[in-house]
């Protein structure tokens, strides 16, 4: 069977570079389709019709949506290498959960942190602070969230890493201070091309969040 | 190895319906926990300490949180019977998609809905109308969501078919003229034992419904 990947995408969202990290897991050869969000293709459009949103992964024609659904489904076509879940139905479960947490937590308590101010902002920052330190107690004393090897949480969770230091700026904490367990697991995510090589710099990510920032208070 | 099943829910939540469906379609046996969710048990809050929310399915001692995710996990363990998700990963992820839509988009859209008066709620009449004539056109022609077998999908909408004659009333529409397809689907569903002994009689979640309103609207 052809194997013609597509992946629509913008460079600075974390649910496209989970994509992205998971298919360089899998050494799958793919083309990368940016998209203007303000100005969506019919592609995506037609791909997406139900939630209009990237990342889409189109394989052999055919669409997936949701970045932790095309995370499972590259594991599962692509299973001669890098296994992402884990073999075990409960742990696989846990790995799921986790997952779910982060899509819930991180991403929504973060935005929420970064477009409110005073003691609604103070809420918020406690907030995210509070969703890291969970994760990293989740991670224990595990090299991975996967155990020993990379996995499923793994790709879940290193995708947001660009982000941490909008996070950090925009409330006012030290990472490395409130938890420094994650960030050892982000050195040793780091040491890992698939990651490394396609993790936006966190430099032009805050200046993308600062723009992006600006554009919606003018609106 | 001992299969202890133990499942803590509450008698009308479609999260709780769609295990005990799941479980029901595996022939698993287990026991059932009531929870009252103003008094939560401690076993609840031991189970499941990040949400503190049902369903939890607690095999062996060990928690599995989210009822999409529980009812993976009830399909990976007892394979022997009853497949649920599609074998083909593509469609896998199809099936994976449509849950998590039904998760977003019916239960926020029908309390919204519930919660709402005059023009918004008018809108969210509406909405859930279009959330519905969504599902039943991804329904198509086919007899279940899973095809020619009742998969996936199919657990997780029919946990919500106790609650439509709410919905119909809460809305003052009828479901059978806005979607006879998705009503055709539902009575082949309700052909089988696994659903019609695990759905809640559709007066008394009303009942349900109405007692839940009064007493949110006296806070």
């Amino acid at each position: 069977m052809a194997n013609e990947v597509v992946l629509l995408e913008t460079w600075a969202s974390m649910y496209g570079i989970r994509v992205r990290i998971a298919l360089a897991e899998k050494g799958v050869k793919y083309e990368c389709k940016e998209e203007n969000l303000r100005n969506k293709s019919s592609l995506l459009l037609q791909m997406n019709p139900i939630h209009k949103k990237i990342p889409v992964l189109i394989h052999n024609g055919k669409p997936i949506c949701d970045s932790a659904i095309i995370v499972q489904y590259i594991d599962e076509v692509w299973s001669h290498k890098a296994p992402l879940m884990p073999s075990d139905p409960y742990e696989r479960a846990q790995a799921r959960f986790w997952v779910d947490y982060i899509d819930k937590k991180v991403y929504d308590t973060s935005r929420k942190m970064w477009l409110s101010t005073g003691e609604e902002h103070e809420t918020w920052r406690k907030e995210l602070i509070s969703v890291f330190k969970q994760l990293e107690e989740t991670l224990g004393d595990k090299p991975f969230y996967g155990g020993d090897t990379f996995g499923f949480v793994d790709v879940g969770l290193i995708s947001f890493y660009s982000w941490f230091y909008s996070f950090e700026i925009y409330g006012n904490f030290k990472m490395e201070a409130e938890c420094p367990k994650l960030v050892a697991w982000v050195k040793r995510c780091m040491q890992r091309e698939t990651v490394s090589k396609n993790l936006p710099d966190e430099k032009e990510i805050y200046d993308h969040a600062e723009a992006s920032k600006k554009a919606l208070e003018l609106k």
